[in-house]
């Protein structure tokens, strides 16, 4: 299981010196909406992280106007960016095209989508899907039980990340359950009086724990 | 009714001329979330428009940490940001209630949105919500009807606004029909070889044809 870090609300100095800290450590460096709302691409192809370990996620959150977004996206260092699983299938098809013609990865946030939406895209073969708790509905979510109902739901869903307030024993948890591709931890690594160790402490935790 | 001329995936310089040339003729500007995600909220507040005539809109499209993007959002001189009615209830009334706390407004952009989730959401009395057939779902959008259609299905609904290639003759006629607040006209007035002549025929249309 890969641990992404996700770096949120900060100012854009302050999330390119973690996120090189952080990059001979965690699997995925993810620069959240925040940063790409405030600073934008165009800023952030001007300050390269050059990352020689971790991939890159921008979390875009697309919604429409899919090829544009993801082509100007891919223009960053970014391997990996997200769409929301709750846009038109044409914005979604849009996404997945341009991602595949670069070589690159796409995570579909699945975001108070139904089943019945993720039933009808479930299609999108080499996408990534994000459950996603939302930040908004504040604490309590069982990461470990959605994702074993998720799986059970969809089972044709091979690549799976999960987010939402993680804490270590649910990481231990969903590394033992061995479902989810990813886990996605925010403020507990960046957040953290000292992202570095809590970011190792993540990632013994979520390898020293299979089985 | 009201003419909001809306700016995408253009430079922010090009951006920035058009909209001081539109401030005069149109009711608002609206810098489109291609503008947000290339080039980032602390950059536009780096450069003012100082608008002397037209409201500004942001279309941000917020899905999650709705505090925070609309803080952020309001920093800049956005009279009107945008979320989308897809998002948690959570994340609405976050963004509601700091647009109320402001004295500003916001667009609920309705995208992909079932009849069940407007009903959820329609008690947010202050909102325009936005009928907004998706740029990537192609042409063929009849806007009068849909119009109509949503008012008949949610009268208690004050405030519309609808957007999706409208073209002069559909201006025309959701004048005349009378029940949106606002058309959103993009690529028929930036596109347009003469953007400002493009804009005053579209003034002209929706106010001559008032009966």
């Amino acid at each position: 299981m890969k641990l992404q870090a996700a770096i949120d609300r900060v100012t854009l100095d302050d999330a390119l010196v973690l996120a090189k800290k952080l990059d001979p450590i965690v699997d995925i460096i993810e620069l959240g909406t925040s940063l790409v709302k405030d600073y934008g691409l165009v800023t952030l192809r001007k300050h390269p992280l050059n990352l020689k370990h971790a991939q890159l996620l921008l979390d875009l959150k697309t919604n429409d106007e899919g090829a544009y977004e993801f082509t100007q996206g891919f223009k960053t260092e970014a391997d990996i960016l997200t769409a929301m699983a709750a846009s038109s299938r044409q914005t979604l098809d849009q996404v997945y095209d341009v991602t595949m013609q670069q070589g690159k990865q796409i995570l579909i946030d699945l975001l108070e989508v139904d089943d019945q939406r993720i039933e009808q895209i479930a299609d999108l073969d080499h996408a990534i899907f994000g459950l996603h708790h939302s930040k908004d509905a504040g604490a309590g979510f069982d990461a470990v039980g959605t994702v074993a109902h998720f799986h059970e739901r969809f089972p044709q869903i091979k690549h799976v990340a999960v987010a939402g307030g993680i804490d270590l024993d649910q990481a231990k948890a969903l590394a033992n359950q061995g479902i989810a591709d990813t886990i996605i931890v925010g403020g507990k690594i960046s957040g953290a009086d000292d992202p570095l160790t809590a970011a190792k402490t993540f990632m013994e935790a979520i390898h020293n724990d299979i089985n």
